[in-house]
């Protein structure tokens, strides 16, 4: 494939255009601060990060499964929600604590199957649900899921803090399969251990307390250089981003797997000096890892092999999310 | 009317009823205990109740507005998802810290009423919304929102705590008017300034700091005497209601009083030597209360008036949420 329509195909990619609307809604909201306690960092990041006076501080997220997916599959509603859910704090360095959930849902069968997913989840991740609030008696099915977790105030890892100058790292769990609900999706846990999983998606707590990376999130639905690109539109910074380097699992279309949400994946960057202990911790924890690129000033996102170079985002033109 | 057509009526209100599927989903949930952190309390209250290994403990819940009023009025769900969600924190004792949410809307002009409604929430009670998610594309108009809060360890007001001997006290903000959407809402905030609403959902984290009750809950869809009844519930106790003791606004039909959700409105529990400072703290924030009953070890919650005396709910029987 030619690298030009690689990356409009990217730049395009459902994933990435449904974050658009995010900055509507940030724009309404940041009006108003709160009366009671000091709000860090709010939407920009997978989770807020709420100061509460100690030497630690509260990650609070919420995620949903889109629509489709609810219906033609129940149970991996409910047990994704949790995985994703799980991400939004563990990217952060933090330690989850415990999840709440409102689901709305019209027919007992796929009730019954989401909370079997959402059982499934929690048992395989420790992470326990508290609360939550059920509709039942709606024309729809839905499920949104909220997280809270905690970490060291300065060892969180956050997504507006990378510098040019810094290396680019990806980290993915190679021992995966593409989901039966999308060809975007990357089961990496359902089928093992918990405690291989929770080894492996604790990493970045190891990571962050050891301050090694500059900025970080976790790889979601707008794909690895879409997620690396809303890195990049929050730090006000752009990146250059050698294709060959990013590991691929065999026999998986390389484009598909740009597009995918791989369950255990990471997007950091770190100073150059950091970057070998860095990929080292991610190896060490079964976690496949590499330096992709460089973080620069252009506040352009390109991509570049052999055949040449092409952008992916300019946001002096335009915004992934706008925020 | 009979008290017994009464006792009827409350105990098979849809406020009520639709509390039915909270104990399926606790059971399924309740084998999964935390790795990382300890929870104190869980489904049965307001909001759960994190340890945190400080003083302090954290407050979460999450809420979600009936799908009807979503259709009916948007802008009064965004307004009202931020009432139900400070009152989850606020009756247990809580600062409320932060929200997120999670919102589903096929059509713009829905979606942005909606966030007009919770920016004006927002405003009003000085609560930041920090994080969500958005489905720009589904066929249905949804809100859910999660909150965390955070209370002192030795003073959080908990639902599950009321003992026999305890009286039973009643407090509502009268300064109201019936919701346009519902017979059953009552709207004690919207038209009324930021500090007197601030000032009065307040009033029971002083209520908790200085230790005046034995228990206590927001009085929610399920009305006075079901909410009540879910207290009475997860403290394995019985009550007797005096309902001739029960303010009512004046020109409000007495039996859709009892099942308003007033917004503004506590059920709590005390010793009876506590009862006259507990009533005194609230008529000061300008919160009408007033002993109504007493707690008992009967597992029956029954209501009298001159006319006679009648069960509305019988926990040997059958339980509200069966939690």
């Amino acid at each position: 494939m030619n690298i030009e329509e690689l990356a409009a195909n990217l730049r395009n990619f459902e994933g990435v255009t449904r974050k658009k609307p995010i900055a509507d809604i940030v724009s309404i909201f940041e009006t108003v601060r709160s009366e009671y306690g000091e709000v860090i960092d709010d939407f920009g990041d997978d989770a807020a990060i709420i100061d509460i006076g100690t030497d630690d501080v509260i990650l609070f997220a919420a995620d949903a499964i889109w629509g489709r997916i609810v219906n033609k599959s129940p149970w991996w509603t409910g047990y994704t929600s949790v995985v994703v859910n799980v991400n939004d704090i563990s990217a952060m360095g933090g330690r989850p604590l415990a999840m709440v959930n409102v689901m709305a849902s019209s027919d007992l069968e796929s009730t019954e199957e989401i909370m079997k997913g959402i059982r499934d989840g929690i048992s395989k991740f420790g992470v326990p649900m508290v609360g939550g609030h059920m509709h039942p008696d709606t024309p729809y099915n839905s499920l949104a899921v909220a997280i809270i977790g905690i970490a060291k105030k300065d060892s969180v890892i956050r997504s507006d803090s990378a510098k040019p100058g810094d290396v680019v790292i990806v980290a993915y769990d190679m021992d995966g399969r593409v989901g039966k609900n999308s060809p975007y999706s990357w089961d990496t846990t359902s089928f093992k251990d918990a405690d291989v999983v929770r080894e492996r998606f604790m990493v970045m707590q190891e990571i962050g307390e050891k301050k090694l990376v500059t900025a970080g999130k976790d790889i979601s639905n707008p794909g690895t250089i879409g997620t690396l690109g809303m890195l990049c539109e929050v730090s006000r910074v752009g990146a250059s981003v050698d294709l060959s380097k990013i590991p691929c699992p065999e026999g998986l279309d390389f484009e598909q797997w740009l597009k995918i949400y791989p369950a255990t994946g990471y997007v950091v960057t770190a100073k150059a000096e950091h970057a070998d202990e860095c990929v080292e911790i991610f190896e060490n924890a079964g976690i496949k890892a590499a330096v992709i690129g460089e973080i620069n000033d252009s506040q352009v996102i390109d991509v570049y092999n052999d055949s040449g170079k092409a952008v992916v985002f300019d946001f002096k033109e335009s915004g992934i999310t706008g925020i």
